[in-house]
């Protein structure tokens, strides 16, 4: 079927199994221009609808939706497996959390969690200044949804920040249906998710453009989403390069909309000297584990660590022992691979950059009879100084790089005084870290007003990855964590996203009744 | 003194006397790139102060600015007055408005009224799943000021959308520092505005950067501005086209920044056939005035009235029989007056569009003998039918075109439900209205539904202009009403633009008291 952007419902692509790289059944095909078009018109219809349903019956579709996935947890997890070539554990872990997600949000849809309103009385005989007498109406503010959310998933998260994920969760919350353009790298457990989806919507009796899912890998599809007229709002989580091409095209839109994009970060950990003095091992073996986890595909792993360097050297042999005992697992897809490998050349190649790790089956060590995209946990390691003069290596500085995959960067400070003149040069990141000991008051107080000024999520004594969804979470900050600057995209407060305020002035209280109680 | 981007010191510009055309002095130098560069460091410097001074500063600061304001009232008023062609009560009206809202801002300041914080409660034996316990950390959530804002004021409220206006005591009172670009049709009532704040400001103590004004005419002046990496937001106020070309220069930063921009709309009113025949002449009476208000320059003004055409030739007459009392006034600036014209041009050379008044010293009519820029009253008609179809008429359609001035578009309807299909049209506006009756319940309901997609401030039996300030105010909507969608540049909650959300994850509360109180 051909079109007028030239796409056909020939352009099949296939998923690939991460562990062994080769392409897997069945085939996606790319979405049309006509399909597109359909979805964000069914969505438009579906949005009248959404918009003043009962809570109740989104919250309905939440639940319902976890219990379909409950119900296929085995094949769902099963083919998320084989599409990320994560540990079945940390899989099983992202569907407990999403299936978590969706029965929470389903509770704050009941309540009505983003439902914040205010009432601003009349005043008959308000005085602007003596005599002047103006009367006041009364105000009223709450509320709505903004209709049709675009989503688009993470590459790293294909349950809980995906199909079923926190856009989704979000934006059918507040009243919003959700048209998702599914991950390119893991389609076969999106459309897993989508038929659970629509399968709820069904029994439900909701509307059919209360949820759609479009396969695709252009950058073109992405862009026809984003541009259709009817899509109000645009959710994405993935890369600054990506995001900054979403919104550029909703730019060009004759009419803009929202755009709220979270674009991951280096997650810098600071450690103190007492902390290192005090609990060397914790700190080393939390580090290695933190790294580990989903294969340092998070988009919170710990990518920068500064310590002061002249008590260190038992932390990096710590740690070099931790990772020594890791096995090499799969990146997330050949892409992941290449710019990893991208990204361990070009510390490689940087003169002041020390190796002080890397892993099996990583750059020249590669083993390829494991798999060709499985790396080892890599570590480098660099003066302070060397880090702040360094602005060539890779897109930015070392201290911004952002690199897919097992690696992290050590930054060596001469003191206190040299960690905070780094902690400076950090201009937006999701998470920061503190690791302090009982003797090291006077920089906990320095550091932390540095840290509220490019953090998003700022942690004492513990590790970025895994983060808790709820009442307090903060997953954004300055770019190039998300590109707005100032929303969540995980937590309750995400719910803000896909609503805007509208005032009522001089309104009787019982022609706004639809609206819910006051 | 040169600079590389080739501005000079020696570009120097005038104001205009509104009411004559011509240039009055003194001149002002378009800002350099040294000049802008100095005034971000200067910001940058300030707002490490502010993001931790006591609010009670800031709000002393606002009442300060207040207080200087009121002590050369009558210069201010009447450089505005000189550079505005507004009357003089038009403009004291917004002199009370200013500095009314610098002292409610002061209150919200000392109150800390953007200060909304959730705590989530640490459980050291949550359980995952069955016998996984996994303990949960505590997570606080807080606002922190976002660093230095660089604002863009209004063309039509010089006082109050401008260098003291709404963007500044927002910022002010999260803890953000200001540069303001002065708007090149009110150079004089800006700097005589700069100098009184940069007096509170050295009155204070509080460091130089705190506020800047920087003058300038051309785009590139605007464009370093919101380039320079020290700014951190973006708060503008003015035409689409201005506003869009902004977002385009902040998007090609290395690290995008917020950007809050209200452009406008047309603000339909909405009149049922029960409202025209129960208060003909008040509504006819109000919609004249509210035109009238700041000669057209409103970006509340009611740019579309919709009305059932069979009962509205007595309210067509009345309206004119109004508007042939009004005298013309001058309008903003020559490039107002350029719009104007072209505007009114295009409506008349549109066949489907009839004049139904047009006023003195306006299009054909005009008599040079009040002044180059003074336009009187116009108002058109159109089949609602027609309004639909018409898709040509200068940027957009009839509908959606707001041209700054005294003019309106009459849209005439066969009946309710045309009404309402024309409601659903419009797709972006601060404000929407409806006039109606005792007997005409049904058509409320499905109004209202549709106003709630589209308009940020819905108005019951009033008129759009004349927006008050306060916790319920909403200033802002769907494009072209804001660029984002879903702030409010005017009102208690525009508060929430210049701050982001910070959570501290596990952080022991002694370590937080910098903060302020939980």
């Amino acid at each position: 079927m051909g079109n007028a952007d030239g796409l056909t419902s020939t352009d099949i692509f296939h998923a690939f199994d991460a562990a062994t790289g080769q392409p897997i059944e069945p085939g996606f095909a790319e979405a049309t221009a006509a399909e597109i078009d359909a979805a964000a018109v069914r969505s438009a219809e579906a949005a009248e609808w959404l918009a003043h349903s009962p809570p109740a019956r989104r919250a309905e579709l939440l639940e319902r939706v976890a219990q379909g996935m409950d119900a296929r947890q085995d094949e769902i997890v099963q083919r998320c497996v084989t599409e990320t070539g994560y540990l079945p554990e940390r899989v099983i872990g992202e569907f407990r959390r999403a299936s978590g997600q969706l029965r929470a949000f389903a509770g704050l849809t009941r309540d009505r969690y983003w439902d914040q309103r205010q009432i601003a009385a009349a005043d008959p005989n308000r005085e602007l200044a003596p005599g002047l007498v103006v009367p006041r109406p009364e105000m009223r503010r709450r509320l709505v949804p903004v209709g049709p959310v675009a989503v688009f998933g993470a590459c790293n998260f294909p349950l809980a920040i995906s199909v079923v994920g926190n856009d989704f969760v979000a934006a059918i919350a507040v009243g919003c249906p959700v048209i998702v353009k599914s991950h390119p790298s893991h389609p076969g457990t999106c459309e897993l998710l989508g038929q659970v989806v629509c399968e709820a919507v069904e029994q439900l009796g909701m509307p059919a453009g209360t949820f759609s899912l479009l396969h695709g890998r252009r950058p073109e599809t992405s862009i026809s989403l984003v541009q259709h007229p009817a899509i109000a709002a645009v959710g994405f989580t993935g890369s600054p390069v990506g995001g900054r091409a979403l919104a550029e095209a909703v730019l060009k839109r004759d009419r803009p909309i929202p755009i709220f994009a979270e674009l991951g970060s280096t997650n810098p950990v600071f450690i103190t000297a007492a902390a290192l003095e005090e609990r060397c091992e914790v700190i080393a073996k939390g580090f290695a584990d933190s790294l580990r986890f989903g294969n340092g595909h998070m988009c919170t792993k710990p990518g920068v660590v500064v310590v002061p360097k002249d008590v260190s050297q038992p932390f990096v042999d710590q740690v070099i022992g931790e990772m020594s005992k890791q096995t090499p697992l799969p990146l997330l897809s050949g892409g992941v691979a290449e710019a990893f490998d991208r990204g361990i050349a070009n510390y490689r190649s940087a003169a002041e950059v020390q190796t002080l790790h890397q892993g099996g089956s990583g750059g020249a060590e590669r083993d390829e009879s494991l798999g060709p995209w499985h790396r080892g946990p890599h570590w480098f390691a660099v003066e302070a100084s060397a880090a702040m003069e360094n602005h060539d290596v890779h897109r930015g500085s070392l201290l911004h790089s952002e690199t897919f995959g097992p690696v992290s960067l050590l930054v060596r400070c001469c003191d206190e005084e040299e960690m905070l003149t780094i902690a400076k040069q950090f201009h937006g990141s999701l998470t920061t870290t503190l690791h302090r000991g009982s003797t090291d008051d006077g920089f906990v107080e320095r550091w932390l007003p540095i840290a509220e000024r490019f953090a998003g999520r700022i942690i004492y004594n513990g590790w970025p990855t895994g983060m808790e969804i709820g009442p307090a979470t903060q997953h954004g900050g300055p770019y190039p964590a998300s590109l707005d600057g100032n929303s969540t995209s995980v937590g309750y407060e995400s719910l803000r996203r896909f609503v805007r305020p509208v005032c009522y002035q001089n309104w009787p209280a019982e022609e706004l009744d639809a609206a819910g109680p006051w």
